[in-house]
């Protein structure tokens, strides 16, 4: 057998735990990949994570603080890495537990475009994307990161969505 | 680790190289998932082999024949048996070739129905089917299972595209 199979994995924050937490949704996406895919066979396989971060949605944290000097942004930046290497730091570090090989960073921007964008750029062998599973009435709202990556990836993509029981009361929550 | 990942391959005929000979597409899923998800480790997975017959299809080699007698539609019937068990002799055959364990069957209907409802009823791991890629303009015309699965099959999708070089000169071809 040739080179090992990369599969990138696209995970963010929970919306409910707090930081640094896997939404749910990722782990259960990271969880399916070890289990179903990469089983005992860890030689076999290469873990790509991307975080990616939505510069708005972070944004929210610093409603009240107050920017006097351009030392306030960049400290803020600062937080923001700090933030994602941590997030990333769970995965990496439950790769590390399994021994299977993998990488992870993170990328600023609107989360569908960048998980696509680096799709053509790193060209894994496909791609895993979580998904909360929404019916159509909530989708209309949020959109779907995984449907969208359905259709403009360049690369095969599964999507693996969040198990009944593991719903938030507020399913748009993850 | 438990049991084995059992999934579930979609498989057609071909609309070009005749009989027996697998589309180009469900070759290609097929092949994928042979290198880039079994790989070396043909012990950890189980391939179950779906081919749907679409009635009305079949039916287009009978405009010339002529069925005279309760017989007549029992021998056609035992055909469509003998195409269908030919194509998955090519898939059973190759699993046989690397080793990794595979069941395989036929229904009739509606392929996109059809696969759906036995995703329900087999409940794989998750599915792969082939795509020919088609863009939005011709699929206003053909349809596409894949799209479809995607969307209703209760397990993850996995769609792989046919590759650019093997689009036959009508891309609905297959």
């Amino acid at each position: 057998m040739g080179e090992v199979t990369r599969i990138m994995v696209a995970v963010n924050e929970s919306s409910l735990k707090g930081y640094p937490h896997p939404s749910i949704s990722s782990k259960g996406a990271f969880e399916w990949t070890i289990n179903k895919i990469v089983r005992d066979n860890v030689s076999s396989f290469n873990l790509l994570f991307l975080h990616v971060q939505v510069p708005d949605e972070d944004g929210f944290d610093d409603m009240d603080s107050i920017y006097a000097s351009p030392d306030d942004f960049k400290r803020m930046k600062q937080r923001d890495r700090i933030r994602g290497a941590h997030l990333l730091e769970y995965f990496v570090n439950k790769c590390h537990e399994i021994g299977v090989g993998c990488q992870a960073w993170i990328k600023q921007g609107d989360p569908k475009e960048v998980i696509c964008h680096e799709v053509k750029r790193v060209q894994p062998d496909f791609l895993v994307v979580g998904s909360r599973g929404l019916g159509p009435f909530q989708k209309v709202f949020v959109g779907t990161v995984s449907e969208f990556c359905v259709k403009h990836a360049e690369c095969p993509v599964i999507t693996i969505k969040r198990k009944a029981d593991e719903t938030p009361q507020d399913p748009v929550d993850d």
